[in-house]
């Protein structure tokens, strides 16, 4: 197994790249390409001891910055994310991982390895980090405005996720949705749930905000500008709430119990606190990025995954485990032999399809 | 002050609606008109104390069921929204209050009173029940494809609620978007994004979802599918994080507390716990349907507000308090009074309208 990093992707790079790219190494035994300027990689190789890895540089003399318009991907044209995309259409890595530009890991892979044949729009997926079962979810936010037939690519491509990395067979599928209802829905849910239910998906129907947490279907579908919504919105409640917890457990003590009685109290709260205080970190952690990998880019010909931009290394860490995951897991020749089964042949109503 | 109530709204009416508006007629010292099956309403008032209250019955013999298609509010000529509406529109009552079909509910609203003038669709709005500071959220679900033109004339209205609710003085205003830059949004975000500056409106820009409980906007402005979307999510993770934090706590004991450990970490445990529930209750019961009182129907020509269907007594009684209070602020014609204002001018880019 042989993995392209951008050492140039994200807030702090390549420091926080590299350091995680030797503890990947280290922990998954994997052959990690390290594409970027190649002094500022050697010299932060040098910081850490690399003895027995396979850590291999591949130069490239530009860099395409955080706030850089996509464009800089044609206009730089020595840039990491373009040359590690070469490595991969030439057949000389496995996958590829950048915690860089988002738009511009897009660009340069639609650029550099092209669409899937039958897959009109690349999407972003994720695992959704606060349901009671795992749950695939896409998309992130690669496309705003997707027709209803990009939805069903996007419920294909989830499928085939779910079934490759949390090992489920014919997971269930469901559309984010205002109501349970097969009529509820903006424009283009509705005209995207006969088209889904056409698609030989196991498509379960809408799903509602509030049953999103509920593990109820093992796929979420949504447009990426809902999906960057419910994902932001789920880190910061659960930040939001976290911090009101703290705080009223601090203020009900100073304020329901008398100066008399606080120190008594405060010592039997003690334990309570101890316990506590790492559940709430530990809820915190489930949503957090750093815990979460990297999103794969799904539907474009290679394997390529974004992780957040604020990554440390452990973080980076973690986003090569899931790049390993994903290449292992054959996503894109899966998506590739689904692609037939999940293009919508008539349109509503046929009884097998309903089953 | 004379509120109207619906009688035969919600998964409990008659009997909690009467009970509900027994409470809020005997704490708010107001004059609740009862509308609906009169012997029905009669019943229920019997079992209570209404010694000294006023609670008038008005007469309507048909109900609108939870699940009827909006058509019914046609169908059924002497349905009870109808009959409270026309109260509203002669003069003879300021506001409107229904647990019922919201769908239902809007129908009879816009049949009934109409539009403001220069309102082209009429929006839910609430207070968003998780966020440092309250901020007016709109639309809740009421249209769930507006144009940009709409998405203004809803940060007007949830403008203006913001100033006569909350008190606040020209409330900051903010539109949902996938990313905090200007640039950023579906294609209705960014074609309403010029329409919002020269809007006259205290617009300071797009806002996250990460952000949306940071209490950095007075408004927050989103179309109703959307919108419902964060609303619901927010209800189902406040549950879910809750039900997981109780989990963890009961299974931090079992896991690392060894067996001859267990009694006494239990029994230090129990003062920590003692204090921690309510803790957790405090946080569902903020955003708890119950606790948020009725959802203003912003944009028609009287004072209408929607209560949630699952509305217990007291839930009742908060909806009639949020009612009293949107009468008291002088909603509708505050809002004829700003749409001049809001109606934008010219394009883009004028200096006063950035300012």
């Amino acid at each position: 197994m042989k993995i392209v990093v951008d050492a140039m992707g994200g807030d702090h790079a390549p420091a926080v790249v590299v350091e995680g790219a030797v503890l990947a190494a280290r922990e998954f035994g994997v052959e990690i390409v390290l594409v970027g300027r190649e002094e500022a990689i050697r010299r932060e190789l040098a910081r850490h001891n690399t003895a027995g890895l396979s850590l291999p540089i591949v130069p490239a003399s530009e860099v395409i910055e955080m706030d850089d318009h996509v464009n800089a991907v044609r206009a730089k044209k020595d840039n990491s994310l373009s040359v590690g995309m070469r490595l991969i259409k030439e057949g000389q890595a496995d996958a590829f991982m950048s915690a860089g530009n988002s738009g511009a890991v897009m660009a340069a892979a639609l650029f550099g390895l092209g669409r899937i044949r039958g897959i009109d729009r690349p999407a972003l997926a994720s695992i959704f980090p606060a349901s009671k079962t795992p749950a695939i979810f896409i998309d992130l936010g690669a496309n705003t405005d997707p027709t209803p037939q990009n939805l069903v690519q996007f419920a294909m491509m989830g499928s085939v996720y779910a079934e490759r990395i949390l090992g489920l067979n014919q997971p269930r599928v469901a559309i984010v949705s205002n109501g349970e209802e097969p009529e509820k829905g903006n424009e283009r849910v509705k005209a995207a749930y006969p088209l889904l239910q056409a698609s030989g998906l196991n498509f379960i129907g809408n799903i509602e905000g509030k049953d999103i947490p509920q593990g109820l279907t093992d796929v979420i579908v949504t447009d990426g500008f809902t999906g960057n919504v419910i994902i932001k919105l789920t880190e910061g409640l659960v930040s939001f709430l976290a911090r009101t917890l703290k705080e009223s457990l601090t203020g009900s003590l100073r304020n329901k119990v008398g100066l008399g009685l606080m120190l008594p109290g405060l010592i039997l709260m003690l334990p309570g606190m101890l316990f506590l205080l790492p559940t709430i970190q530990s809820l915190r952690k489930r949503v957090d990025y750093r815990e979460l990998g990297a999103a794969p880019l799904l539907g474009v010909n290679g394997v390529v995954l974004i992780a957040h931009g604020r990554s440390d290394a452990q973080a980076i860490r973690g986003a090569i485990r899931s790049t390993i995951r994903a290449a292992e897991g054959r996503i894109v020749e899966t998506i590739k032999s689904n692609i037939g089964a999940a293009r919508p042949q008539a349109s509503h109503g046929s009884p097998s399809a309903q089953a």
